[in-house]
């Protein structure tokens, strides 16, 4: 067996180890009861050594080292499949077992105190065990730092989209943050002259808002055949590509949120449903990163469903699924109220036009934590000083403020930005994908995402990791990843 | 670290790999879209493989050996452990890799054919697959018969039930077969004689059959913080003991049967929710064998739920779950109900009193095919034929005849006998627990099932598996296992 080869069954059990995990980890946020916790824990973690030992064995250096000797022998997705492994090696050989297992141990831990530190509003409380996980980072980011010769950030970054660096994102956040202010107050002074719009009274129920969701997934694609919708307390999309598990949850008063948030799920489940089957279980044809990822999502969630097409069609449905009628379930009336601009404190409730600015702050915040500038006592007062000066408004507590988000106490640091580049990119793809096909819009007023679909099939899923993000979009869009289309995008719908 | 504590280290990562692959079993049959059955094969197949690896690692040879010679340091638990690793050893080490996946394949690929091919009543498009499955199981017979000193079944049998020899099952089923038929027939006669049941009026609607399964599984000590009740083709009991999944499946017409299934899983999980925590992931540790797991289900659902005792406390919620009213819904009318006697052709449907003729059947039928005397090809036709010389009756086809099990398919040769032996074990533990504690009965009128599960729990659940089977009983009951007190309790029940 060559030495590639070889490299490709290797990675293929790690594969299969990730998608075990993948569905413990939907089952622990969608089925399990709380008193699974600890044994989940357990089982989560021991899967995470058997990868880490086989992600670690000795004889992946000289196979990688062999394989490269021979890359003239690939074609080019075997060489990016090459690449791409080399990859993934240095992550795992950067950081030893014991490193491993406290990274595990610690954001376990610190996740499940979050879980009432959050409800009680308790960042004391937290504040230990969070500074430990900081710590733990700290340590896995230097020592990636060294194997991939870039910053400690840098190297963070590089788990969720490969080759980000900050001085990138620096630059972007800098444009961004100059344009949005302005683009913010006129959209808010827009909105104020004109009319209200009408309420959507409840009751909602439940069994009402999900079979809404289920057949507005199967408009989009969405094939129940290989995939399910479950509640948790945070939407995700988790499972595998033949098994696509998307999440929502449902507030009985209020269905637009969880209707969104099933449609944006949808968006990174077409992108999974979507990849390289010739490719699968092996790392280049997985998705690329969390930028194109997150640009999936936002969309078919920003771009295509929060647009006055997709709702044109939309609004008979959402009205049928409730059975409601009159003027507030019209297209226009559901366009207003899924077009507020509202600043507030908590990101996921964001509109998007502030949703950057509460990335930014995450974004600088863990920078400063990473680079031993802020310590996690100091999280709090640099929080609200952040939110005063990025969104002019201060947190009612900590609770509403630095404790609302899952991804510290779980250890995500360099995950958050790419929910704003993941906006770019969704802006930037969409104006692409109208250029090159009159058709898109015109079919989603008619419930018809086949040509849009097809675009993104064509010009991102199937191409897996073959490219690097920027690639990706040069190929599809004429240019690497940059802010103009996301700004004409916002100028366009917030300020017509 | 002594060669005791290095194999319960290695023994831990088994047990953890199996609670792994026990949640995506579980998964698989009660969320798991159809489309996910491939991806799904293909990940447990490889955790099978990583299991494997693990257990028939070279260094477990030399450690057991180790641990063995020095065994007078280890208390009685720990020495049963050791007992307990070195049968697994020897299932492990007697059967190679390729054999390990040929039959994880044979078996996938058979069952989700079986899924379609009972529907369809196709033997035909079934048989290729299956004769498949019993090649692999006759290899892997042949291999673990050399390695226990023991017959190709017998070596079968002991995966289920460690110990178990087909020369005792032969005496013990010969003792029920010559006992059954005349019992059957006067049971029969007397249920002509006596009043036919009222009717039990439908539609029930599934979440309130829900709601009252989970009533009584609370009832009965199911602890919700630590296990679900949920759907699935066929009832069973999964997860792992802090986590215990139960499913059954619901009748629109008939709530009766899904609430004796809640019921009978019900069994199943006290004893996984009652094993000796001090020994968790350490095979001593865990369940005893599948009649006593078997033993636990059957005392609950045929000696207590379907006795007159419980349901005198259970009618009125039975009642009050499905909004019923009148003489029907009295305790006297569902006890008719519950005790009905009617030879079928279905084994999941049969009373107590005609299920060990179903046992008896294929443990005859699976017994042949492994001893190569009986051709997959020949199956319907000997199935038939035992069914006529059994109950007299002749299945309408083979869907409700030979396809009606998924066990086969599924590569669980020795698997069978344990039903009929379970419910030997469950009337001779009954009848002990009783005679121990004469508050069991009375409290179970009062809907109080604390003494009884306190009597199981210290007599059964929390031995684990410290000593085999018939010790378990000899201690419980004062004699190992027989058919003495099926026997008393069949007469008793359906004679009196």
């Amino acid at each position: 067996m060559s030495a590639y080869a070889e490299l490709e069954r290797r990675f293929r059990r790690l594969a299969l180890l990730d998608e075990a995990a993948a569905v413990l980890a939907w089952d622990k946020a969608a089925m399990m009861p709380a008193g699974g916790a600890a044994a989940r824990a357990e089982q989560l973690a021991e899967l995470e050594v058997v990868r880490h030992q086989a992600a670690t064995d000795p004889a992946l250096a000289d196979l990688l080292d062999a394989a490269e000797a021979d890359e003239a022998a690939l074609d080019g997705w075997r060489a990016a499949n090459l690449a791409e492994m080399r990859r993934r090696w240095r992550h795992a050989n950067a950081v030893d077992a014991g490193l491993v297992v406290a990274f595990s141990r610690a954001t376990s831990r610190c996740e499940m105190r979050w879980r009432t530190a959050r409800v009680e509003n308790d960042f004391a409380g937290l504040a230990p065990d969070l500074a430990r996980v900081v710590d733990v980072v700290r340590e896995i980011a230097a020592a990636k730092a060294d194997a991939f010769g870039c910053g400690p950030y840098d190297a963070l970054l590089d788990q969720f989209e490969p080759g980000a660096r900050s001085a990138r994102i620096d630059a972007l956040f800098a444009d961004l943050g100059a344009f949005l202010p302005d683009v913010l107050d006129r959209a808010l002074a827009a909105q104020a002259a004109a009319p209200e719009p009408l309420p959507l009274d409840g009751p909602f129920a439940e069994a009402d808002q999900r079979a809404l969701g289920e057949r507005l997934m199967a408009a989009l694609g969405f094939d129940f055949d290989h995939g399910r919708l479950d509640v948790s307390h945070h939407p995700f999309t988790g499972g595998v590509p033949e098994d696509v598990r998307l999440t929502t949850r449902y507030e009985r008063d209020d269905f637009t949120k969880a209707l969104m948030a099933v449609l944006h799920e949808t968006g990174h489940a077409l992108y999974e449903m979507g990849l390289p089957r010739e490719w699968r279980r092996r790392p280049v044809g997985e998705a690329r990163g969390m930028v194109l990822h997150e640009g999936q999502s936002l969309l078919i969630e920003m771009q295509v469903c929060r647009g006055s097409e997709f709702l044109t069609f939309a609004a008979p449905l959402i009205a049928e699924a409730f059975g409601r009628e009159g003027p507030a379930w019209s297209a226009d009336n559901l366009l207003r109220h899924y077009r507020r601009v509202a600043p507030g404190p908590i990101r996921v409730d964001a509109d998007e036009v502030t949703y950057p600015a509460h990335v930014i702050l995450r974004y600088r915040l863990e920078k400063a934590m990473i680079a031993g500038d802020l310590a996690v006592a100091d999280l709090p007062a640099a929080w609200n000083e952040g939110m005063r000066d990025l969104l002019g408004l201060a947190p009612p507590d900590d609770r509403d403020g630095c404790l609302q988000d899952i991804h510290w106490p779980d250890g995500a640091f360099g995950y958050f930005p790419t929910y704003t580049l993941g906006a770019l990119a969704a802006a930037q793809l969409y104006a692409a994908a109208r250029a090159a096909d009159a058709d898109i819009v015109p079919a989603v007023m008619r419930g018809d995402f086949a040509p849009l679909v097809g675009w993104l099939r064509a010009n991102v899923h199937a191409l897996g990791s073959r490219h690097t993000t920027d690639e990706v979009l040069v190929r599809a869009t004429g240019r690497p990843l940059d802010a103009a289309a996301f700004k004409r995008h916002l100028e366009a719908r917030y300020l017509a």
